[in-house]
């Protein structure tokens, strides 16, 4: 058997991620199926499956990579940017799939919630990490604790993400971001 | 054939929704059999199918019915009392099973976009009165034009029915509303 060095390996890896992404996008979870995974990844069944245990894997994986690209911006530049680059066509996009598939695994199979807990609390951990330190520059307003204020923006994110998701209109999404990035700074609004 | 009332005819098509509703909340709208809807309205599937051309629109009347409630809350309270509505476990949250289901067909079916548009209006419609009467008794910001704001709460909405659908936990919830409800008010915030 010849060796296969790291860096191979994990190009490898990479190259199934990136393929079963755009499969998952275009298909869906339930419409990705084996022949198409084999199709996107231009890799066989036998390939796919000893880098992954089975499709959820897969899956999770993705989810779990966009789960940690999201806490990097949030971490870099917040959570209302991310929700920024989602208003954003011409940006990468295409963890929103992953998500809301997420989304909906954990409204209709009870089992995958605990599975996910550990995922995203990555999110959740960079989001107020993020404010915190805002908060020690003075940049936030300090009448309402942080978890309060990281609880918020994730629940903006969530609805913004259910709104395109439902294919609504978007013009002016990006003046309600206005509001919510105002509402969290530690400015005096006009009266 | 004997002759039937008005009244009689309107508390039997109130009988078939309100089992309706339940029947749905309890099953979702796939599991929502015709023999299950006889069981929950104690009627005959000819009954039924008298008052409502099919399973679709007895639906879409349920969800007319709770788009008409929410806008009258709406009008009355506003839309940040139907959120804290919906995290009072002892409130009437039955709608939020319909609104689910609206949410997961807008996302899957592009067609049932279209059909749901004007039922969607009344919601909004109630919520730019509300927030324009507001504004008149100088009781809300004025940097932000009302439709941006009404799009914001309505966003915020979306995000709460997706996170308790998900089963979130709601500890902080309320917190979180008081923070949207302070984001539309004029009021200046403590520097």
């Amino acid at each position: 058997m010849p060796r296969v060095s790291t860096d191979q390996l994990a190009a490898r890896r990479r190259q199934i991620l990136d393929g079963a992404r755009t499969c998952f996008a275009d298909h869906g979870y339930e419409g990705a199926t084996v022949r198409r995974l084999e199709q996107y990844t231009r890799l066989s069944r036998g390939a796919i499956f000893h880098y992954f245990r089975d499709k959820e894997a897969l899956f999770l994986a993705l989810a779990e990579q966009d789960a940690t690209r999201m806490a990097d911006v949030v971490a870099e530049q917040g959570l209302v940017q991310v929700m920024r680059d989602l208003l954003d066509t011409d940006s990468d996009r295409s963890w929103l799939g992953t998500r809301l598939e997420v989304s909906r695994r954990l409204r209709t199979e009870p089992e995958f919630r605990a599975r996910w807990q550990e995922h995203s609390v990555a999110l959740t951990a960079a989001t107020r990490a993020r404010l915190e330190r805002q908060a020690g520059a003075g940049a936030l307003r300090d009448d309402v604790p942080v978890p309060v204020l990281a609880q918020y923006l994730e629940l903006v994110l969530e609805g913004l993400v259910s709104h395109l998701a439902m294919g609504l209109p978007t013009d002016d999404l990006d003046a309600v971001l206005d509001v919510v990035e105002n509402g969290v700074r530690a400015v005096t609004r006009a009266p």
